[in-house]
């Protein structure tokens, strides 16, 4: 992704091995979008705290910086004695840093498969990981694109950029190659409460100056009724079998709002979010996420000069914060894939036995 | 309405002439939820100030914070030697405090609607003034609590309480009687994005201890999908003649959500709301107010420990900011108003007769 780091525009992933001083380097999200800074990670014990911290963020990069991590504590214990306790602490270490998040699993797993790792192996074996997700993203991108024309205006939702899938990007992969591309069109950030990822997708839409607008959730239907909105694109949490999918919170409003209107709907994601085992949206539980995420809001403070919290409730409220909800394969138009843009039928059958296979 | 002030219960509307000391008094909105204040002007300058600053807020109670603010006036000046050009100082001065307030210009003409005016009769007509809005607020409430039953999940939007209409409220108006009427519900309170009113909302429902959660905006349609949402009843700031409303930004939303799944929508409001002269929706401008309502929010820091302000968003992202969006009639089950539950043809019928009467 395209970085203005102090005033020099650089050309990063999300998370990657800085090969000439043998670390793990990241953006650090935590900081985003108040000031761009990259962090180091000197042990893998770093790189844990990183993502218990949230430094780095997205499930794929999560897995990723996983990777890496095992990758650093490979090179860093090579030559110890006690070389496979040590090994077997540092899976532990970093498999326990967010222990829900499959990718961080399939991450540690993939630097693990091979038997006789050294410490080039794991690296390379990381980096691996790390490039087909890339890679299944500049795909998304590629294909995506295709449906975006001149002088659109487009709705997104959430944040589902480089940062949280090592580079490139899910619904944003597209809108990025299609302004790479020198088409020209508008875009419409939700703000997407509680966590506001949209402040990440406006970050990342600013690194390639793409003329987009940040919006309250509440202004979606609004922009519709007026004529302001022409296609919807929006990342995916899971697929289920049957093309339903499990997005962030305030999807599903989107869709039914879409569909109004008759306004294209479109998802994007890679092979991993599709679950064939899962058969439709009914099965799929809705996690339900702390409830300071509601109350209690991030932000740069003007006074302190520097980034700082405040609580925007009385305490004693009462909240629900459902980090998902459900929108039925009826409302999407397309499922944008590294594989073309499938209907629900066609995501069965090629996303579908690629997993298999 | 009810409310705890330092562990003492006591019933008050939003603002008051206090006849011991002679002065006006309001709650204060801008410590609310975080701190319930009483705030006294001892002037009409600080009346207007008052207003200006959003100590007191919604278009009816600024009109009678402005009327009470001009009997104040002439409370002072009565012996003054150039009490006519004090009086008119006064006028303009409290008429300039929020210009685009039509109630606040109301209530000043109200004042001096008696010709023969004396500090009584201002303070007695400032008190008609307020009253009369107490009092159709408290008919939107008999009549509206008929809708509500036992068990119900009741969605509200916005702030439609006391604090906005002197006393007892528009939409909240037959919540709270209903639940005085030992009638047992939930409330599920928007948000509502950018300036988060359901804080508000969610405080005047604490002060009758009414069950109820706060939802970010965006969980609405995952609550009506999931069967949690049996009654929608929220406000309107202009209904036109063919029943189209405009109200706060987010209503189209679930007017929309709400049609979608077959869940009764009500609107309620006073006289003054409806306006036969706008023929429908199309004729009204949608206010863009301030984007710094999008990109800063106040709220309690903890370290600071008093009321703050942060900054959200990288200041260079560009913003909207609809302060409204228009629902059209034919998502409205009914419209709740001091003359009963009428249909779009019953309104201009029965409330377009008084107010041309």
């Amino acid at each position: 992704m395209r970085l203005n780091i102090e005033g020099e525009v650089q050309n990063l992933p999300a998370v990657w091995w800085d090969s000439e001083v043998r670390k793990v380097r990241l953006i650090d999200q935590t900081k985003l979008p108040f000031e761009t800074k990259i962090f180091t990670c000197n042990t893998y014990q770093e790189v844990a705290n990183a993502i218990k911290t949230m430094r780095i963020r997205g499930a794929p990069s999560i897995g990723a910086a996983a990777a890496y991590g095992l990758a650093l504590a490979i090179d860093e214990y090579w030559d110890d004695d006690n070389y496979i306790d040590k090994i077997k602490t540092a899976y532990d270490h970093l498999l326990m840093a967010r222990p829900t998040a499959v990718d961080l699993k399939n991450g540690l797993k993939w630097v693990m498969s091979d038997w006789k790792v050294n410490p080039e192996s794991a690296i390379k074996l990381a980096k691996s990981f790390a490039d087909n997700l890339a890679e299944q993203s500049k795909r998304i991108g590629e294909i995506g694109k295709t449906l975006i024309k001149e002088g659109m205006n487009i709705l997104t939702h959430c944040h589902t950029g480089a940062l949280a899938v090592v580079d490139h990007g899910t619904a944003l992969a597209p809108i990025i190659q299609a302004w790479e591309d020198g088409i020209r069109f508008h875009v419409y950030v939700d703000e997407t409460r509680p966590r506001i990822q949209g402040r990440l997708t406006s970050w990342e839409l600013s690194q390639y100056d793409i003329d987009h607008t940040v919006i309250c959730d509440s202004s979606s239907g609004y922009l519709m009724n007026t004529w302001k909105v022409d296609f919807v694109i929006l990342g995916a949490d899971r697929v289920a079998r049957n093309g339903d999918i499990a997005n962030k919170i305030g999807t599903y409003n989107l869709a039914v709002l879409a569909n109004h209107h008759n306004i294209p709907f479109y998802t994007a994601f890679p092979d991993s979010t599709f679950d064939p085992n899962t058969k439709s949206g009914n099965e799929i539980v809705i996690e339900e996420r702390g409830l300071n995420e509601v109350y209690e809001i991030k932000g740069y403070s003007q006074k302190n000069k520097r980034i700082d919290s405040i609580t925007i409730y009385d305490q004693k409220a009462n909240f629900i914060n459902p980090a998902f909800d459900v929108t039925p394969a009826s409302f999407i138009h397309g499922y944008i894939t590294p594989h073309g843009i499938l209907t629900k039928e066609q995501l069965l059958e090629k996303v579908g036995a690629i997993k298999e296979s």
